[in-house]
């Protein structure tokens, strides 16, 4: 199998990326094709050691930045990495595409370059995120901030059959994230969205509160992209608030430097499970072949997750099964 | 001053809510009005020594629970504690109100029997959060699911209205929750929302991200009241799950134990600054009296320090300054 790797995308490319590629090839048995400056590519491998073994490069000359349009990708940044690397993954130059850049530009590229499944309304961002005990699924976490309610049900008809798949979720629980659980609660859109989810033939639950998404509530948590985000992000700043707050207590005094040192190991255990590095990336479901999209900081470790991610997405038929779902 | 307190609101009501009069009495200095079953408060407060001193005793033969729907309140159970309360906060028997039954319930007696100031198009729920250091104001956090730009700019208004004046910030920062920080991010709402938001007289600082909310951010977070209880409970849920994770570590091990006990008192500092039992009650900003709810699982610690909330946004005329700034 061969990934497609953006060497240029993401707050430490090159070296991160490129570090997370030898790291792939030895933990996941892939080989990879590189897509970025050559030159650079070569120097930074060469100046850090890094092996290129069974990795290929395809030379591309311009890189686009974290916070450009989208839309440059097909005009005047055609050329950049990542749009290079999107017309090879439509070529079948490979079996899959992992990026740490632009979010927007990858799901622009994935929609316009890629394509999407025949009968897909919108591909959606669906990562897995962590709860006390285990993993959900966030469908959509931002690619659609305005969604229909025909849109959030095939987020979780594609997102259970991520879920089942990759994750081993039997029969996955899915939840409708809302203000409350009764029935008919939420805005216009929850309410038209309910009865939908219903007749789905999903596994739904029903509504759940946001409160609740930490704890076991659901396997998979469907919402318009525009909570999804807002769902990822708190989840994100909320966790890290709080440990932050928690290093000041326990650095707080010779005592408590004591008392850090005696928990160590198990705290770090537990923020191990809690770190969004562990769990590589997440993929645009609903475009005819994957595309994962990694955290902007990633290090080289979660490039390797990723990569590893996508030979099981596509070990499992994921793409197969949900174009035989939305048919 | 005199504040009205449903006595029956809550999953501790009647004990834990009486007790909280009598806390508030002492460290507030005001008069209370309870509404309620007569006897049961008469009854509780004997049984429990709970001094009644200061409080009179409206009578209401019914209750309304947390799941009844809201419009009860005016039909079947006209004589709940609830309508009572709202009632006598419209005649003038008190200067503000407190309870911790059913939000939809308190909004819609707030809304319909007490009333909206003149110009506000929709009364919003505004709870104070904790953050890193110090707190912001959350507005809208519940009370209106589907709206309109307009009433997002009016939350704003009346919130920074309330963080000045009551909690003493100075020309507060506004920011829009949203997906992305730049201007032109966000679903159809926020986009429309924010030149009307540029325009506002505000101190509008501009799109803030979730991840950001917990940090500082802004000291008034503007969300639709569907994005901003997701806010709300998904904070209380991402905070509480991590705290019984770093509980179970703290157990784990006799080591770890005997480490918890030597850091026990920092991380009890700690946690009180992120208890909502600390924060009180929350605002329905733009009704022409007071009327705070309470978290549903208040204790008396809770239910007295929203009793004094209600007395320092009486003393700080938020209402009247929300009146002038509507006009």
């Amino acid at each position: 199998m061969r990934i497609i790797v953006d060497a240029f995308g993401g707050d430490n490319a090159p070296l991160e990326i490129i570090k997370g590629c030898e790291l792939a090839v030895k933990a996941h048995d892939v080989d990879i094709l590189l897509v970025g400056k050559e030159e650079t590519i070569r120097k930074v491998a060469a100046e850090n050691k890094i092996s290129l073994d069974r990795m290929e490069i395809l030379d591309a000359p311009d890189v686009i930045a974290m916070e450009d349009h989208p839309n440059l990708i097909r005009t005047e940044k055609k050329n950049c990495s990542l749009a290079v690397a999107m017309r090879a993954l439509a070529e079948g130059k490979g079996d899959g595409f992992v990026g740490a850049g632009n979010t927007g530009a990858t799901l622009f590229g994935a929609t316009t370059i890629v394509g999407r499944i025949k009968g897909v309304k919108r591909p959606a961002l669906a990562p897995v995120m962590p709860k006390m005990e285990g993993k959900f699924i966030l469908c959509d976490s931002g690619a659609n901030a305005d969604c229909r309610p025909e849109m959030l049900v095939q987020f979780g008809k594609m997102a259970s059959i991520y879920a089942e798949r990759v994750l081993g979720v039997n029969n996955p629980r899915v939840g409708l994230a809302n203000v409350g659980t009764e029935d008919t609660k939420g805005d216009a859109l929850r309410t038209e969205t309910f009865p939908l989810m219903k007749e789905s033939g999903l596994n739904f639950i029903g509504n759940i509160e946001a409160r609740d998404i930490p704890y076991d509530a659901c396997d998979v948590v469907v919402a318009d992209g525009f909570t999804g985000n807002v769902i990822l992000k708190l989840y994100e700043g909320v966790a890290g608030a709080l440990i932050k707050k928690i290093k000041g207590v326990l650095t707080a005094s010779g005592k408590n430097k004591i008392a850090a040192l005696m928990i160590k190991k198990d705290m770090k255990k537990m923020a191990k499970q809690l770190d969004h590095n562990e769990q590589g990336g997440a993929p645009f479901l609903g475009v005819v072949k994957p595309v994962f999209k990694a955290h902007g900081s990633s290090q080289a470790k979660t490039v390797s997750n990723a990569i590893g991610q996508v030979k099981a997405f596509v070990t499992a038929g994921v793409i197969e099964a949900i174009a035989e779902s939305v048919k």
